[in-house]
């Protein structure tokens, strides 16, 4: 027998992976969460039947959404995380000498509690005792803070089922509240190939609400396309324009240099930002 | 009737392309060959069970198979490409003002036949006044050409079949013969994902034989992983040093910015190189 996963990224696109098994699959309050062993990119994270991360290439998504944003802002001491259950985003922010306090706000506690059990090599950092795990509505929690955060990132799935609120004019403007006078925050916002007028639409918002506004790319060969974007609010720091002190800490796909030239656009991309 | 076209990409991972008809499919004295017009990418070659190039997204490859070399050479004037058949790198070099000669070598005159036939605006420059069209094998080609070229670009298929030969030091030493004084050579050189230890060897050959040494990347959704890598070997110019006057020719992904932070790689890719 062969047991396959496919993701049907686009409605006209599958993307599809050898398993040698499925760990189990439920549906939880939120959305439908399976964890399946696949050939080319080990144990696979799946929610409402979409790859979350997976052990091979996780690393690339993890660095990207974190060290852009710890390494533009001279001191990242506070730093909150919508979503990103999994843990692998914690694990990143916690390296971090400077980071006091990571907060994780994660909407299902089935995805903690499956990450933490089946995914140690993402989740590791999630009993770090600068973390702290609120189970509960991202949203809410950021409406009600107020000027607290040096950093926020928005690690949510798709726009579909539990995300579509984080996708909003609405919850960009709680973001910029919630942040510091100096804060800034980065959110995932898809591809640029599948998902332009996403992309066109989020950094509309990010351009309106905050004085700095960028997008930057790297490449996640589990996600449509293999090219993902990040769009990044800051109130005061320029990413392009901070020297980057990058800490001692090891890294797999990101590197000072490559902070920079993830911001250098191909045209198409440029051109949706306009 | 649901029609889906797919491509093994790796023994393990299947990427599928819903269709709307295969124009044709056929066997050359080279390969199997297939038009497919999908409903994502538009019109599809494929080669072997391989995405050779789409409507859609050849605009990423055939831009960075050219301009990173055109830009870096100061007078390319004669340009070798080796395969390519499909015209799409043809139709970027003659847009340089400088260029007098565009010299395709393809092996398989079905792909120039069927590219010219159904896929116009990838070929549309076969037909262009700088442009010489020799249907025989490159490996030959290169090995007659003395000190001739100051750009040779090898758009060849995967390592499999036909295009082999091109994957070998014994080529890349001929290709070094065949170039001027001051010349240069891009090739294509797969995923740095699903592809390391060709990245490798290749890379490994052209440090051993060029001075100059180099590999960037470009996001192609279309081929294994996205991501998608081009080692350069040159006699004088690093494309890293060279002031980019870029033409005034119209690009939809290359950059004079990106030309640069193409070359800018993820830290796992920079480890394929030493």
């Amino acid at each position: 027998m062969e047991l396959w996963f496919t993701e049907k990224q686009t409605p006209n696109i599958n993307f599809s992976c050898k398993a040698s098994q499925t760990l189990f699959a439920e549906r939880t309050p939120y959305q439908d969460l399976a964890l399946i062993d696949t050939e080319q990119f080990g144990r696979m994270l799946v929610l409402d039947g979409m790859v979350m991360t997976t052990i091979k290439d996780e690393f690339v998504y993890h660095e990207m959404i974190t060290w852009p944003a710890l390494n533009t802002h001279p001191n990242p001491r506070n730093v909150l995380v919508i979503g990103g259950g999994d843990g692998g985003t914690i694990r990143e922010i916690v390296k971090h000498p400077k980071v006091e306090k990571a907060t994780l706000v994660e909407i299902d506690q089935r995805v903690i509690e499956v990450s933490r059990e089946y995914l140690p090599e993402i989740s590791c950092a999630l009993n770090h005792p600068k973390v702290d795990i609120l189970v509960r509505d991202g949203i809410a929690h950021v409406n009600e803070s107020n000027s607290k955060y040096d950093i926020i990132l928005v690690d949510s799935t798709e726009p579909v089922g539990p995300a579509v609120g984080l996708f909003s004019e609405e919850f960009y403007r709680a973001i910029y509240g919630a942040l510091k006078d100096d804060g800034l925050f980065v959110a995932q916002t898809e591809s640029p190939f599948f998902n332009a007028d996403l992309i066109r639409k989020m950094f509309g918002y990010t351009k309106g609400i905050f004085p700095v506004a960028k997008l930057y790319l790297a490449n996640v060969p589990t996600y449509p396309s293999g090219l993902w974007s990040f769009t990044m609010g800051s109130k005061k720091y320029d990413p392009n324009e901070t020297p980057i002190n990058h800490p001692d800490v090891a890294t797999r796909y990101y590197t000072p240099e490559l902070h920079h030239s993830a911001f250098q656009l191909p045209r198409f991309v440029q051109e949706l930002l306009v």
